[in-house]
């Protein structure tokens, strides 16, 4: 998601206490400071919608936001008048550093809604779903840990399926039209509605930790 | 597929010689039997029409049909004047006695086509992709063997990448919209053209045999 600079954006940000500007310093102890039993992480989230909305929903888990771009970051924090519900945390920072955040283990649940696609081949590497990121993603993984996906986005989804599949990661759940049934339990972003109400596809999957033993 | 009861439909099919009764006698023998170095199986061809286009598209491969609904079976002979493509023989018969007519290793690739869906969760077992078969179709694969599904049913597909998660099987290549880029390799048949007509996705999945060392 792209968006006019607001040269006001870092100064606007840094005056939210919810908004972490050194997430490292918080590692290994997000579910502490949280107050928390189970830490669910979102990567891209974009204007916030759904994990301001899932915060809500489940008040007992931690959400954390995370969202590379500083103007977009500014959207969300106004919607709600710089006050995130309780539970949530919002980091405005790179995918990449991920590891630099979180322990291993420490995340429960690792939500990738809408990603972008990058749909060149030539920029498949920057996909979340790509070997720059998964291996991460897995080492930060608690032993029940599980990551969601969800896209409206073919060529993202059938790319992240193939390639999952080379890791020791089982495959939960996966839908080529989540939505034509109702999911209460997951929210419906504002982003996800637009391609719900042109009647397109939403594709979704959940995979789980592979133990040893399994 | 059902059919309106043809009484003379057996009598019919036990004239053509292509049509093969006693499949168990040719175990292990049906590469020798079509000449060919590479064996390819579709469970449920109905009308035979994606199975005959594949054994003219590769002469140089065998192609073997199985129907279990010999009224079905019979416009598909019918349609081709009772000569089948040379690489190609036809069997009338369940799927659930594949292993009594191949021998393990026997097949190269193993073809779903359209399958029956059996929707409700009670009939899952009867699905081609059910824990009932895939076992049986991992014994009768090479070592290169293939497994190769599309289909126009969401439920069907869903339940399969799924279940077939959960057996020692790569998957190589996967598309919610096979049809949306051309793919000349592979037969269109009548039955997935209207699908096609209709705008209606076709689901597709590639797995191949993943072995020890991987």
């Amino acid at each position: 998601m792209r968006m006019r600079n607001k040269p006001w954006a870092l100064d606007y940000l840094s005056a939210v206490p919810q908004v972490i500007f050194s997430p490292s310093d918080l590692k290994g102890q997000w579910k502490q400071r949280l107050n928390v039993q189970e830490l669910h992480v979102e990567i891209g989230s974009g204007k916030g919608d759904y994990c301001l909305k899932m915060a809500s929903m489940y008040p007992d888990s931690g959400w954390i936001a995370i969202e590379r771009d500083k103007n977009v970051s500014t959207v969300a924090l106004k919607k709600v008048n710089e006050k995130l519900p309780e539970n949530m945390l919002w980091i405005v920072g790179e995918a990449s550093l991920l590891e630099e955040w979180f322990a291993q283990g420490e995340i429960d649940v690792l939500h990738l809604n809408f990603s972008d696609p990058w749909p060149k081949s030539g920029h498949y590497k920057r996909r979340l779903t790509s070997p720059e990121f998964v291996p991460g993603y897995l080492r930060l993984l608690s032993e029940t840990g599980k990551l969601k996906i969800k896209t409206d986005n073919k060529i993202l989804f059938e790319y992240t399926l193939v390639e999952l599949n080379g890791y020791p990661l089982i495959m939960d759940d996966v839908s080529v039209d989540f939505r034509r049934s109702p999911h209460p339990d997951d929210a419906i972003s504002e982003y996800e509605q637009k391609f719900m109400d042109l009647e397109q596809p939403i594709y979704r999957c959940v995979w789980r930790k592979k133990h040893e033993t399994q």
